[in-house]
């Protein structure tokens, strides 16, 4: 059987949009002589489509382009995903369906089985699971289905199962000949090893060919990286599509040959991509072209300015220099080096006339004599205006600068430094920043090295180091890691980190701080952990704090 | 059977603290010689855990804490909400269980059958349903031991029902003599009405008594509101427990005679009720004892104040009014005299001279001249500045202001006065607003009525009023109203309110405007469809915009 794999970069809720790309990808088969054409999970309507699935006009206008779609169909078959619905008047009656066209109609209909409902996925809030599985009688095969999550549940793979029930097995068992998955999984450093390893697994075992079709873009936080992939029957690799771009690919169940790649980058390379992809799409799906970054002489803007340069053209980023009286000279001659090797336009205004005049008005009124976090913050808000009044003046979007550590702690500024639209580097610890940076250094200096160098200060008091009041980066990271990423506790943690104090005062700042969080920018996801709705804590709760 | 209900406060994860309050409650039974003490769902461990469930040491001291409490019992039963596990190694073997205790030892657990996976639950997140219902024999009786949602699946009262099996109706096939339900169901309008008739059709129906005990408190934006309720086998309400404070009170199954109560009161006072608790509640749990609040002349400000003088008492309200060169003459002296109304303290302090000197720094550098609505986002933000530097000098939270018409629509300023811990109001529609200040105002005039009847205005601009960018707020209400609460779409609520342009540009601004709702302050939730956890839209999305 010949198959082609549409890999394409979907608009939430964008119907017209998306129905367009799959009446082009069908085409593009139907010149390809292929037997069937296929599209990733939900491919019509985007994913995650959140509570967009709630609103009944909308999934009536699904159910209708589904129709037109099939209207298209000859002999071809064309496989997306899509809505459907069914009408037994229990549930939700709304199914996270494959659907399958040719000759003018919908002729099979495979809703998804295993509703994932973890860390981003809140499917069962909106999706039932199949009542049945079945295979598709099509051209000499008997197709085996599944949506995404139904073929990460294989017994053979994992210790312990999310799901009682295995659609995929079912389907070997009822006679498939060729497995099909169209899924939507999104990025995070390490899933595309396992993505491999576990479809690897699944075709040895059950001795079937697989084409796993994925989307590609990314949808505000969530990046999906692409790297669809079809195995043969031995599960070796054959085929595997672009990463950070639409494909379209052929696969010959019988015919292909092993290929030999790597599927997994360095996490450098591979996060870095990541990164400046999410920006490239998110101001692209936002229709915005120009970001503006405050920079600080930091590492934190430092990154983000070269990953905005990456993904929108230098001449898209401009950057403010917004010293004040405790701003190091370096900061500023730090910032001219990078933006002299970035290429980038510049402003530099003082926040310390406009800081110095709130002091002047508020000191007064004030119940107790100034704090050094009163004026710290005041800071920090002074600079989150300014960005801010040119964003709504010159129609930039404001990029944030916090990193992952930072924003662990909450040694971050409401309403200030973590003012912004996107959170670029938010889920980045700040020590595997500093191996980002060496990365994009490789070859020459972009990143110039006073910067990586110098001891990580926010420049908010005189002589401020973050180390003053953070553990080292290296010691928190490891924390921190544990902390968010395998949900370790204090008693395990400190059983490795042995420091009673430090640990016991990371674990208590990462609680305490859940209420700025909330308020945060959404953040690019490039963890298996990431801040946002992925991670929800109460704000208010009282365990061990 | 004689039950004592204990209506308790529990805090999210503090499990000792919990642990006391059900030891209390359990003693005060013993004391009243009653057969079974019983708690709320997850009493031990507060409601909604959120993601400590999936901390498995958190687990480990909730099963800890469980068996310490099973140890303290004789005869008398003690039922109460935990988290209980399984090892079957598939799913999250997690349960959200009804535990029995008596004679020292846990005798009975029932895990919640029915899971929601709607609004603002996530329960399929961290729990499984249970795999059989059972009842218990306990001192001559039969006990259908049920948990919150488990209820809620009434054939007779639903006509669309969201699960497929009924948990009661197989307590009842079984025998049960007494209905007992666990609950934590969070405060709505209309609930209340809600939850009577609904238990009454059951009860009536299976000729059964029902204890039905639930929570208090307020957890960050989820208001419990406590009414838990007994009823007789006809379905009487028989007793009916207080209304935001804990209660403990007896019920005899089988003398107990039927009260005459309304559970509802009106809109205006029941809401009221909701607001003034969330902030005193969410105070005590954040351990804050002063609110400041930016007062500007406008309704919601001074009904932000109100709620929060009613809640935390006069001596812990500061106001800050700060005015511009837009403020009018009115704003300062219907401002005074709230002041003077409700005894509280002030400060008055421009913005003027630092908006005036934010505007010379930024001008200069914009490639655009000065816009509009750059110029009024900065006063907003100053004054964001101003209010944050009070709370972090002198330990005040700040309540936003912001009501639910502007969020909506995006008709307020992010970091500017969408700064602050909690959004009292942001639930409540201005025109529900109105209302409820005429409610306030009913014996003696408390908001002044300048307030309620000048035209709402920014004051960012000369002039400027509401009305010159929103429809009507009668009219943008029942707008919103049809689009948020009732999932309508353009179609519907156009035939409704045959005003094409109007019902577009509204429904345009309200979702182009979910990347500040992102950031917004949690909002206490008094509607059955709250901006927040319960209600989650992409931000970047095609769908009609």
């Amino acid at each position: 059987m010949k198959i082609a794999l549409c890999q394409i970069n979907p608009i939430i809720g964008n119907l017209d949009y998306n129905k367009d790309k799959i009446i082009k990808g069908y085409g593009n088969g139907i010149n390809e002589k292929v037997d069937l054409v296929i599209f990733p999970e939900l491919a019509l309507v985007g994913y995650p489509p959140l509570d967009l699935v709630e609103k009944s006009e909308f999934r009536k206008a699904v159910n209708k382009k589904i129709n037109e779609l099939a209207k298209i169909t000859g002999d071809v078959g064309l496989l997306f995903g899509a809505i459907t619905e069914d009408d037994d008047r229990i549930g939700t009656n709304i199914h996270n369906s494959a659907v399958l066209c040719y000759k003018g109609k919908v002729q099979f209909i495979q809703p998804k089985s295993l509703i994932p409902n973890y860390d981003v996925f809140d499917e069962m809030r909106y999706f039932e699971p199949a009542k049945e599985v079945f295979v598709h009688k099509f051209k000499g095969e008997k197709l085996g289905i599944s949506v995404c999550e139904d073929i990460w549940n294989d017994a053979d793979y994992w210790y312990k199962r999310r799901y009682y029930v295995d659609p995929v097995e079912t389907l070997k068992k009822k006679g498939a000949t060729v497995f099909i998955n169209i899924s939507a999984s999104p990025y995070s450093y390490g899933k595309r090893k396992e993505r491999l390893e576990m479809l690897t697994i699944l075709c040895k075992q059950d001795k079937l060919p697989l084409a796993y079709v994925c989307c590609v873009g990314v949808q505000t936080d969530l990046v999906f990286d692409g790297g669809s992939m079809c195995l043969d029957k031995k599960g070796k690799l054959v085929q595997l599509g672009k990463t950070y771009e639409e494909d379209f690919f052929l696969f010959d169940t019988e015919k292909d040959k092993e290929i030999k790649v790597h599927v997994e980058k360095s996490f450098e390379e591979e996060v870095l991509a990541s990164l400046i992809y999410g920006v490239k799409e998110y101001f692209e799906k936002m229709k915005f072209k120009k970001a503006v970054v405050g920079l600080s002489g930091g590492l934190d803007s430092a990154m983000v300015t070269y990953i905005a340069v990456e993904a929108l053209g230098k001449e898209n980023v401009h950057v403010v220099l917004m010293p004040s009286k405790y701003s190091s000279r370096g900061s500023l001659t730090d910032s001219e080096k990078l933006i002299k090797n970035l290429g980038i336009s510049s402003d530099n205004v003082s926040i310390q006339p406009v800081v110095d005049e709130t002091i002047s008005q508020l000191t007064p009124k004030f119940k107790q004599k100034l704090g050094k976090l009163t004026g710290e913050n005041i800071q920090a808000r002074i600079r989150g205006v300014y960005l801010m009044a040119f964003s709504n003046n010159d129609n930039y979007l404001v990029l944030t600068t916090g990193n992952k550590s930072e924003l662990a702690v909450g040694y971050c500024t409401l309403y200030g430094d973590m003012s912004g639209s996107l959170a670029v580097i938010a889920d980045v610890y700040k020590s595997d920043l500093y191996k980002i940076a060496n990365f994009i250094n490789r070859e020459k200096e972009i990143i110039p090295k006073e910067i990586i160098l110098k001891p990580p200060s926010a420049e908010l008091s005189p002589n401020q180091k973050d180390q003053d009041d953070l553990p080292q980066y290296e010691l928190l990271d490891r924390i921190l890691k544990m902390y968010l990423e395998e949900n370790k506790e204090y008693d395990e943690i400190n059983s490795i980190i042995k420091n009673e104090k430090v640990v016991k005062k990371v674990l208590r700042m990462v609680d305490i701080n859940e209420f700025k969080r909330r308020q945060a920018a959404p953040a690019l996801r490039v963890s298996k952990k990431a801040f946002g709705y992925g991670r929800r804590y109460p704000i208010v709760q009282g365990w061990r704090t």
